[in-house]
């Protein structure tokens, strides 16, 4: 029966098992230390030489990171500086022995850094805490939506057709013909509305072939993907999004907060304030009064921008968070629904949170005749869309939803510098491995 | 402000307004039934003849499958069969029109059905349902391994070598040379445990190159992966499994029970007793004294040895599950740990639910060299398996864990016929639309 480290202290003058890791050795002229270290904590175990030879000549070859478990006393000594207690070690074994040296320490630079990407994680504590907080937010989403009576599907990531924009796509062999790897569930969280479903919600990999080495781009990342119906207008699902965000952050507060702040200097507080919403016209006007863009070129924001426009905000309204609706129908995909009489704009937003874009939302054309319609206007061809445009043919609801990028939600959470680090095993147009 | 169907008992008298999809037109001499169903239940709404010709001649255009929104009020009449309620209707909105005839009706063909499978959804309700119980399953695992401390990782799904057995990968273009899709997150979910992780657990898409056409195979799927470290063999993953089973049996049984009763006949129960375990070679033994595989040439079981083995456990212990363990290292991976002094047999098991494997999982060799050596005596080449043995040189802890086919336990949880009554969107060898 193991016990954890930071359990030990309810154990003094108990015999315990530890199980962990060798963090270090400090071998003396009369004894031996083992600092052992598991998740919870570190322990010191300390053997006097002359006692137990065996036990003695295992420690002197023992090498850091070594996975071992440790059988012995807890005993209280306050010169110790783990916590006041160690263990005298009654047997000590060697479960999983490590290599000297280590290819990496926590010095090594970010490439070499991922090649040995697990050990880094294993050195570097705060690493391994970023993705368990990202899995308390992923988490966190799926028990919003869940309570108001979402299903949670697994979309196909196999595609028979490039459908959405075939060049960033993946082609894959397949039999004895070809298929891609899908680059979102729009498509087919949009199929699950046309099925009957009234509220949809996927977490799943998202496969972008883009050449981008940037701190924000991967070719593969985590997608958290809503799609629900019967909305009267995109402010349904901006509405959505706010309340899950408030709820996820409400919960890695009350589980991290501690943690986050002491690791990563960063004090989580779930919004205390609605949102706020500008239209991406009012946006651009307000930027461009403060000197933005002083040609007057852009028709939509660039990064530049958008760290702009969250820094108006958070000092003008509090707020961390601004969803910017209304963008030009120009820079939106064909699907995305268009207000009544003005055709230059569409019904959708993105939320940026501290100057980052972390999801993209709108109301959907569901009707047939205008989606096709609109897909034309942007010079597609309506036959590699057959599938997709099908499923609108037979009565689909007005609906709307969001993707929001997992990665890039937690990097803000945290303030990291790169996506690179959101990622259990990072994927760049440069690294499949490990 | 929508009303769903269910709840309109309750709005006698007053003004409301549903949303669905018309079920069916009655156009009679005086009167204009139409029947309107969401996801809650179905209502009839009565327009007479005369009173509002625009609506009139709406309604006598309408194709069943349209849909719409409908704002009237809400009439007690006994002579309703649909709950003894009707809505006269004062606005009546065509928000999505259905063409006519529709492609498919309930009596289609199980391919031409997948070609239409949104439809087939829709028309289906008890298909819908299928995905409802799937994702209630998912979820109800994901709570019992986070009540115990897990963290949900996502693995790649792209891999630079096509490592763990190359036939069954698809190849893919990736960038200036070929990637390979996952088709286990098995080596990335080890390497999470070299990575200091005690606990992982993962649901996600699964991707195999097999040609297979059965009812229980497909090209893509999702699968839930469980590891954890420092086990004490291999009996500690079944004890998981088997609770983490039986808590996901009692979600389903308290928010579906009543349903699946109805519409599959079928009584689910979370288990009351163990799961049974018996070992290779004693139900090989077992099975042959009563006449299975007579000339005694299998080394483990067949299809229907699995199928023998279930019906004999359910009639001598009331256990539809039954644990098969110690499979013969000659049909298990070389990463399955085997038992001391015993070579030909691994420290692994399948988990049998009403005659069909629904799990394999194991403890996993840790220790470099054995791991070496065993894959060496498989007659693999160590230099593909690089990336991964290397996560074996510095440090493992022992471990274990399992993967579970999500498909496969729903459709024996609800006595399907095929797992393509499982997927959303089924993908298989000629199946890569819709």
């Amino acid at each position: 029966m193991r016990t954890i480290v930071r359990d030990l202290s309810k154990h003094i003058d108990e015999t315990v098992t530890v199980c962990g890791w060798v963090n270090a050795v400090r071998a003396q002229r009369k004894i031996q230390f083992v600092i052992v270290r598991d998740d919870s904590g570190m322990v010191q175990t300390t053997l006097r030489r002359g006692q137990d030879e065996a036990m003695e000549a295992l420690i002197d070859k023992l090498h850091d990171e070594s996975a071992v478990r440790v059988t012995g006393r807890v005993v209280a000594n306050e010169v110790v500086s783990l916590g006041g207690i160690e263990i005298v070690p009654e047997r000590f074994e060697v479960l999983g022995a490590a290599e000297a040296p280590l290819p990496i320490d926590r010095n090594t630079g970010p490439e070499q850094r991922l090649d040995w990407r697990y050990l880094d994680l294993r050195l570097r504590p705060e690493q391994r805490q970023v993705l368990a907080v990202q899995s308390t937010v992923e988490q966190a989403m799926r028990d919003y939506v869940f309570s108001r009576g979402f299903v949670e599907l697994h979309t196909p990531k196999l595609m028979g057709t490039a459908s959405e924009s075939g060049a960033e796509v993946f082609k894959l062999e397949y039999f004895d013909r070809a298929a891609y790897l899908a680059q979102s569930p729009q498509f087919y969280k949009q199929m699950a509305i046309a099925a009957g479903f009234e509220q949809v919600f996927e977490v799943g990999p998202v496969f972008r072939a883009e050449p981008s080495f940037t701190s924000r781009h991967s070719t593969e990342f985590t997608g958290v993907d809503i799609e629900f119906a019967w909305i009267d207008g995109v402010e349904d699902v901006m509405d959505l999004e706010e309340e899950m965000i408030a709820g996820a952050l409400r919960r890695v507060e009350e589980l991290h907060g501690d943690q986050i702040f002491e690791t990563f200097s960063r004090k989580v507080k779930a919004p205390d304030v609605a949102m706020p919403r500008i239209r991406m016209d009012e946006a651009i006007e307000l930027l461009r009064s403060q000197g933005w863009d002083p040609e007057g070129q852009r028709a939509e924001l660039d990064p530049e921008g958008e760290r702009r426009l969250s820094a108006h905000f958070l000092e003008q309204t509090g707020s961390e968070f601004v969803f910017v609706t209304h963008y030009p129908s120009s820079v939106r995909p064909f699907y995305h629904m268009r207000p009544e009489g003005d055709p230059d704009t569409t019904l959708s937003f993105d939320l940026l949170w501290n100057g980052l874009e972390i999801t993209t939302g709108a109301q959907r054309e569901h009707r047939y005749d205008v989606l096709c319609a609109q897909a034309e206007e942007k010079g597609m061809a309506l036959e590699p869309l057959r599938q997709y445009l099908d499923a609108f043919r037979f009565g689909t609801p007005p609906h709307g939803g969001l993707g929001l990028g997992l990665g890039r939600f937690t990097m803000t959470l945290l303030g990291l510098e790169s996506i690179r680090d959101t990622s259990f095993l990072f994927r760049g147009p440069n690294r499949l491995t490990p």
